[in-house]
């Protein structure tokens, strides 16, 4: 319990992703995006139909928002952890559930 | 009428926008847009609170929906010219339309 009373202490400022694997999928998740909209700009210099451009911003904003989905379910994995001390769970049952509400959260958004 | 029917013709695949400034327009905000995924980026690599990082992505997305909208209304005066032959109407009432159009698309999105 003296653990959870200190993480809720230091809980004012909401806490980074510290799992460097984590971090580096949303690195790499927005270096896509990036590259998908400088090639949408490239569409609109070259005078490309407003559909393809279009479809092209649609699939940008479902990345970002994948990405979105994506770092707010590391965050619950590293804090569920962290502020109530769950491990694994017993053959990566955690892992399954956190993957059935990233599947869950995608849908939304 | 030989114009519309010609540009229906044509119409199989949707038009570009054809106007420099609304093209200008578009390539600046995604551009912004670049630069703020740049950073979030960069927030990443530093490991700022998860919550900063979600607040820098949500106006990310705002950028891109609004930049939709904005192409979508240029697309919509460019072809209501076009294809229906409207000019700018009396006193720039067709301007006032779309900027209407665009503040009810922009609530939406």
């Amino acid at each position: 319990m003296g653990a959870t009373t200190a993480t809720a202490a230091e809980g004012c400022t909401m806490s980074n992703l510290a799992d460097d694997a984590a971090r580096t999928d949303l690195l790499n998740r927005l270096r896509r995006a990036e590259g998908q909209l400088r090639g949408i700009q490239r569409m609109i210099e070259e005078g490309q139909p407003c559909l393809d451009i279009a479809s092209q911003m649609a699939a940008v904003r479902k990345a970002l928002d994948s990405t979105y989905v994506r770092m707010t379910v590391c965050f619950m994995q590293q804090e569920l952890q962290s502020r109530l001390g769950m491990g694994e769970g017993k053959d990566g049952a955690l892992d399954a559930l956190l993957e059935d509400v990233q599947t869950l959260l995608g849908k939304v958004r």
